[in-house]
């Protein structure tokens, strides 16, 4: 296969060794370990002792398996880009924590204190790169990535900031804060890269069985300790609890609506694997404003039920209109899954607030889902100008969706050359 | 391929939304949170403090990823269905976890509050439909299967009433409620769902090799976790650690026999995954009962020990008989893997309170097993012959075992459609 | 294919079963549930109350996972060596856990009290075996493996207490006594395994593009859950917390320096998937001593960043000379995974001992170095000697990194016997 001159041969490893030096230097300044005395400001984390931040791991670790399984996997669905699926995700994942809790610790004052809230506060700062990887998948070097990576964590750490500490909203599963935002800021930068010459498709934009399967391991990951993700800086007790059974309910309602619908929409009622592997993950999303809200369980049906009917919608509808008449390619559908249900969760947050369900601001509900629309859209369209620019080594079109351009990519399965060979053989005996 | 006209293009999405709307509205009537007071009547979690329930989330998330992923994948193993297993089991799960949960604390009174272990108790009633689920695999609708799940959760929550406080038997791991409960309530279903068609068997009813690798996926997972399924609802301090305990070293030795016996079985010593996919997971099965009981660890290995061999031979010997002779046709084997170790347990269990290993009466607990295993032949029964009713769109023989009449199925894997098309190319070329 | 006549027809069986019941004699004889009261002699477990032991439950399944899942799924990159990879690993695992408890237990008199930190050590002593057994995969049969368990297990036992309860030595993660003990065990033993026929390679020793996949299911899921690993046993409090820090930072920086080498070290820049799946964890083997030490984030970092220079380096120039010159052939590379990652470790705790950011003793910590590859060297030199002998059925080479000789192995895709078939069909037409 002809390999196209890529980043890879220097850029790439430069880069990264540059910045993991980088990253030692300003932890060697400005990280130490928690102990347990007060910080200056304000910390969700204060009132913790160390004992109850080791009782927190539990929670880290779900969480970070949906970091590392579930987003890694949920992209191994296309044919030939699983290498790069799983194995940029974990770098990007890797640095971005890194980063991220350098970017979230930094407004709280130095030294900062590292303990296990803050190291679940750095996975979910890179869940908002893997949402925006979504968006781009299979068409970004891994240089590119790692600049969107610095890029996104840094906006999202300012938005954050304001979400948090100046409107003092409330956001516990970051339906607007991680959601509608990685996913606004991936398909803005999307609309910077747009590829006319990917308009008709392209031959690898595509799964085959066994890259489905694969998938569902994302997927069901996802699905599974989502209840984690909603729950793991909540209050200790009773909203914690809330959080856990709203988010558990919303996704079990989901299921059944992005079943439902995926059959509905298909001509001869057959269900879509890409609606199953993400519509079902949509409750999840949007909950996460409410989730430690008293919306009762009922409640949080209602709105997981809805988030499976919109993003099965999104992805059958709205997605390829996206494509053909605003030039958005938008790989994995993050649209539908981290968009439009973390807009829902953040309208369904400002209405509970509204209707007394929980302390809070509707209006300053309202600011801090646009302040996360706002840092999206336009940290987005600047980030990916940037990742434009012509020597980060951005892939030719023909290249897209295929590993072989930055992996080693082993021959293929031995059935089939034998396959071939037989093939072959014959062409030679009959030529 | 033509596809028959199935039960997909509008039965199953009305059903599913019409179930989603049922659930939301009962949910509304009866459900609320856990607010910590007194509930009426008996409840195994009325001890629990909320913290404490808190503390029981790890070992949820740990049932959680039995039923989920563990269930899931162990399934795949069809080379062809494994978007259906994974799928369906989703959809089961999610539909049923819903229902579980509501026919389980009916019995408490109402409001049913929600706590971890009423999720935790809410996941064990959707593994019995699980269970039955593998024995019809490959044979059954959607429709078909949410009929199911509704009638089986329904069925189990009356026998577990029976069982847990009328006869006051002890079940912690539940080895006669759910997994002999639901392995013959699938059988029998399964029985009533007989295909002669499928007597020689069906090309599409085995393996390929990365579809057993997926299964591993789910053996493991459910290997690990067995431990914590075991003790979940065990009360809190020794008699938790004591389930688990004795479920770790039940599954240990449980390996070693299902492995021995799979090589002597085989003429040429060859080991069957089959049987190292499901009979390796028997000693979780059979030392359920008994796992809180004071057994010693080499009784739970001998307890493990036994069960690996009944389950490895029942699938080398005992199911060819089952499907040619009683015309019960069990596609993943339950009956070696949850039928057979189910009642192992439930006889155990009669043995070790008769040995005065555990407070309780040898004969509530035989009264228990025959309850068990008497709703679920009866159960099944009513209920496979309700899902044979013509208009829940049973897939004709033809189509049984294979994904494309519900899934869009993608292409071929790439290679070989190159491999094809090479061979098209050519035979234009001759023509 | 023709298979060789191996010692899966009666040795195997026989060895297993007769393992089980000499175990289940033992532990009859000698174990017993931890009533709470004190033990005899020494044992890092005594501090813990009974609740203190439910309460490292979550971390056990962490290790359980990598232990089952991610040593399994690791090796499954082989092409036609899956179900051997992960079924061998839980053959291995399930008979090492019960014999390690036994061997570990031992030493601080009987009866053995089993409770959850007992079942941490077991099957960190697993560990050692599934480290080794990397090195020697797809060479060598199931009763070569059980005898190398049996023996491993035992050498480590003895090392562990002379590390320990002699030296009293800092270990906390294990990067002497479980990495690099078991890596120069496997290699030792490998080395007298020497295959001359294998100097150039075998056809099956590679992966294909999914067996790949699978491997980064290992690889994942050992990264998220190391640090488990190496906190595990750690004092709970602050040495816990820091155990989990540094652990997680150093995993963190080492992903960065082993993308960078991977991509640096190959002509065209591209990423080798054996580097990913590898050198991405060596951070976490070498940060094993240090730990719960005050080495500080950025300490961890540097530690990491190192260890996935050098095991890259390794896998991509030391390995090859390895099996030249020293006829050593290690099929997954452990030596530089496990075995260089661990002396590293070893070397930082020395230093970081010197440097007083622990108590101990910087001589006692190189005695600890010294005694693990002193007893791997040896003990795994006997072992191999003893694997050799021609009773226990070891493969031919032409049989090597083969499922077919040990399992009953599905026919090839579906896809791919049309396509034979087709061709056959053609040839037949033709002729």
């Amino acid at each position: 296969m002809a390999t196209h001159d890529t980043n890879m041969r220097l850029k790439f490893p430069i880069l990264a060794i540059a910045l993991e030096i980088l990253i030692i230097i300003l932890y060697a300044l400005f990280v130490v370990y928690d102990d347990g005395s007060p910080e200056h400001g304000h910390s969700s984390s204060s009132n913790h002792t160390e004992q109850n931040n080791v009782s927190l791991y539990p929670m880290f670790q779900d969480v970070h398996v949906m970091i590392f399984i579930g987003f890694g996997f949920l992209m191994t669905f296309l044919k030939r880009y699983s290498f790069s699926s799983v194995g940029f995700n974990l770098l990007l994942a890797g640095f971005g924590l890194q980063w991220g809790l350098l970017m979230q610790g930094i407004w709280h004052g130095v030294p900062i204190k590292v303990n296990i809230s803050r190291m679940i506060n750095a996975d979910f700062s890179t869940a908002t790169v893997l949402i925006s990887f979504g968006a781009v998948l299979g068409k970004t070097s891994p240089v590119q990535l790692l600049i969107m990576t610095i890029l996104e964590i840094t906006t999202f750490a300012i938005n954050e900031y304001v979400v948090v500490d100046i409107f003092e909203a409330r956001d516990v599963g970051a339906s607007m804060t991680i959601h509608a935002f990685g996913a606004y800021f991936g398909l803005s930068a999307a609309r910077m890269l747009y590829r006319p010459g990917l308009r008709n498709g392209h031959e690898k934009e595509g799964s085959v069985y066994h890259s489905d399967v694969f998938a569902m391991i994302g997927t069901v990951f996802l699905w599974m300790f989502w209840p984690s993700f909603n729950s793991a800086i909540a209050d200790p007790g009773k909203a914690q609890l809330t959080a856990i059974t709203n988010t558990y309910f919303s996704l079990a309602a989901c299921v059944l609506t992005a079943y439902a619908i995926s059959s509905l929409v298909d001509h001869r009622g057959k269900l879509d694997m890409v609606h199953i592997q993400n519509a079902t993950l949509a409750g999840g999303v949007a909950v996460g404003t409410c989730a430690d809200m008293n919306i009762e369980p009922f409640g949080a049906m209602i709105i997981g039920s809805l988030a499976g009917i919109i993003s099965t919608l999104g992805f059958k509808f709205l997605s390829p209109i996206l494509a053909s008449t605003l030039g958005i390619q938008d790989t994995c559908g993050v649209h539908n899954l981290h968009g439009m249900p973390g807009i829902l969760g953040g309208v369904a947050g400002i209405v509970a607030v509204a209707l007394g369900k929980a302390n809070g601001s509707a209006s300053y509900q309202l600011a801090a889902l646009g302040s996360s629309l706002g840092f999206a859209v336009v940290g987005g369209a600047i980030t990916g100008f940037l990742m434009r620019l012509p020597l980060w080594g951005q892939p030719p079109d023909q290249n897209c969706f295929d590993d072989a351009i930055y992996w080693e990519v082993p021959e293929e399965e031995e059935e089939n050359e034998e396959c071939l060979a037989h093939d072959h053989s014959k062409n030679k005996a009959e030529a």
